[in-house]
């Protein structure tokens, strides 16, 4: 169920990225919008500015004074982002007048908009679904090409469009079977019980598509997890910063907020590759040898590419012992065994299981390490995402998706076993409801709010 | 002298702060902004857009796949900030859309923008002088009330206006001088001597007052500069943290990009104070213990205010010890001779100079903090800033104004000692040009480039 109430207040939030710039941009929305920035303005008059059109003139500070040249731009409703009142104020951008833009304007009325509240705002005002609210999200964190396309897609409707598609279908199902339940006592059927299970089999099959989806999906937004193990001085930690080379720098930049938590990431191909507790490999020496195999083990129940590092020192025996460790937990894995420093001894000769896919090299060659590179690209196998893919990356859109499934099956047993028309019905019901909660037709204010507390402020 | 030429090429740089946010602004400036950004666009043709007028549609990568939804604001030139053809391009602010905004766009043929080329435009086809051009980056970067409206008082205009004003004054003046000398075989005096005198006193004070408030100007600008000296021990690391409190935060915020020189800041009352040479002091115990009372006086140097910390365990002798060593050193500084540790111990019985201020407190009781903040507004004594002060702050113009003063002193002397017409009106035209350096009237590639390379890109 959207919202569906008309907000009362006029929320504002600086929406450029948070530091110093050129400019910066705060955009204020709701009913008083063109009022309380024409209390700040001096400049044409702002009730009389057409939708989309841009002003020069000066904003001033609680006191009256000129704060900044700046330009507005106003949007009327419901022709802007959330569908209501929204100005645009774009000024200077040094912090301390973006700090002294939101003061005035909050003092002349405006409140500081919470994560996420501007989206909120324009899927309660039905200028979106929720799960096109949420590709918001996905599209300002994307780091990849494929993660951008896929949130694109679901931002630009294809996944609501599909999800639609097969609600239309359930509702002309659950309608059929309702109308023989209202002639219940007469025992007619309206609806040929053959068809209605290829029906519900069709439906189960793209619900389960698109549940499948998702273990691409999660991995295209969040990236591949990538476990670097291998015996101490090895040289995985050469390694990782062969692997991550000049892309380094982009990558803290892009993870500046959350340095706290993150872990390295590179991008390969347009595939993200997430580097598995890499920091506290890098940390201190003592850390290094603290780790030793069990750490590696451990670190490898997250990964789905494990990049096993070789010294090619080590005596086959060694490297076989190694391995007994290794590859029985890497069966659902993508496993490389990379013998490292190639190029001052020649490698252990030992037997691999046929599933280990070998690579020869030396972390300080660059031309070895595109190859590795390139390996990591091509066993990760990532399906090429279209203009057209429909991916799920979200997990409340996957329970929802298995959820939906489950019920769904209910149903095509129901059908097969001959149960009762009002059984069926409510499982189509159930799968109807699921499948509404990703697109915001079932919802909640406490999954609302969860939803926008990921966001940041000024979307 | 202007560049006056007609810029070729079209430049594009996103102008919003480095990083991810809800939105990112990329411009594009030049004669051909509107067809190159066409070729990239999907929404209303670019050229039946009015001026400012916002759109919005879709960017289109390379390949021609939709890259994200935006809004489009066409500044038509002369009617834009650079005076050409701008395009404000407003993306969901991903780092990778954005790369991939300049990507396509740079593809389409635009290049990208050096630092502060877009105001150098602004500068080049007469939007704005040079002074102005230059408060545009002072604003960007200021962190104080005061040093944001001295910026906007020189960005709108004032500076350069009283020194339009001065130049006025003084092309007069030659214009007489050098008519004389046009009838000099016939020793004509169309400028009464002492009315001239009095006219280029006049000027030298006024540019004697604009060359003097550079001292307030650029501790408005950089932060009053405070050392924080005594004896190890003496609390001084406590008192900077107590007095950098819930500031700091915002403080690295601001200065995120820089951070490998910059020194903590903190605004007091609209002042900037940089505190010297404090992160090697809070770096790590050893540090602290080599420095001494050496190195305390070097930094105070460069100070203007020295807190002198005393451990109130001291004994009168060792404080009147060290007062001998610090206070000859601050005969042209503001001295606080902090008494620490109040709370615990009573303070040694000390007789200081009376141009030492005095302060009892314990760095941790916040309202003694909060005193010691109050009292360093007040020695440190700065102007208020009103509305229409000019208050120059870049050392840039305070050496063209020592020189203007030198060249307007030697005019005054030249009148009162009677030299000759020739060399009072070179010594006018000397003025002159140094007055017209400032606002850019004179100027050269080398000055342009230098000035124009400490902008931020996208500016």
């Amino acid at each position: 169920m959207q919202e569906n109430h008309i907000f009362q207040d006029t929320i504002v939030a600086v929406a450029t990225p948070h530091g110093m710039g050129g400019l910066a941009v705060a955009r204020v929305s709701g009913p008083q919008a063109l009022d309380l920035v024409a209390m700040r303005w001096q400049g044409a008059p702002l009730p009389a500015m057409s939708s989309h059109s841009a002003h020069l003139g000066q904003v001033l500070d609680s006191a009256g004074n000129v704060l900044d040249q700046v330009v507005l731009t106003v949007f009327r409703a419901p022709h802007s982002f959330t569908g209501e009142d929204v100005v645009e104020v774009s000024c200077h951008g040094s912090t301390w007048i973006q700090q002294q833009l939101l003061t005035t304007l909050i003092d002349a009325g405006c409140r500081l908009a919470g994560p996420g509240e501007f989206t909120r705002r324009a899927f309660a005002n039905g200028r979106m679904d929720l799960s096109q609210a949420e590709a918001v999200a996905d599209l300002i964190a994307s780091q990849s090409a494929t993660a951008h396309r896929v949130a694109m897609n679901q931002m630009r409707g294809r996944f609501s469009g599909e999800l639609g598609r097969l609600r239309e279908r359930l509702l002309h199902f659950v309608a059929l079977i309702e109308l023989e339940l209202d002639f219940g006592e007469e025992d007619v059927t309206f609806a040929d019980r053959s068809s209605l299970v290829l029906l519900a089999q069709e439906i189960q099959t793209v619900v389960h598509r698109l549940a499948h989806s998702f273990h691409a999906g999660n991995a295209i937004k969040n990236g591949l997890p990538v476990a670097i193990v291998g015996a101490t001085n090895a040289g995985k930690s050469s390694l990782l910063n062969a692997l991550l080379g000049d892309d380094r720098a982009l990558v803290s930049d892009i993870h500046g907020t959350t340095r706290d938590v993150i872990e390295d990431t590179i991008t390969l191909d347009g595939t993200l590759f997430r580097l598995i507790d890499t920091a506290g490999l890098r940390q201190s020496k003592d850390v290094i040898e603290r780790m030793g195999m069990e750490r590696s083990i451990a670190k490898m129940e997250q990964a789905q590419i494990v990049l096993w590092v070789i010294d090619s020192t080590e005596t086959a025996s060694e490297v076989e012992r190694h391995a007994a460790m290794i590859v029985p937990h890497c069966t659902d894995k993508q496993l490389i065994a990379v013998f490292n420093k190639a190029d001052l001894n020649a490698a252990p000769e030992v037997t691999l299981p046929p599933e280990v896919t070998t690579i020869h090299m030396s972390a300080h060659r660059e031309a070895d390490v595109e190859r590795l590179r390139q390996l990591m690209v091509r066993v990760a196998a990532l399906p090429t995402v279209d203009e057209n893919a429909v991916i799920v990356t979200n997990v409340r859109h996957y329970e929802a998706l298995l959820r939906a499934g489950q019920a769904i099956g209910r149903v095509v047993d129901g059908l097969q076993s001959g149960v009762s028309g009002d059984l069926v019905s409510q499982d189509i019901r159930e799968c109807l409801h699921h499948l509404g909660e990703i697109t915001g037709e079932i919802t909640t204010d406490a999954i609302l709010g969860e939803i926008f507390a990921h966001f940041c402020i000024g979307k």
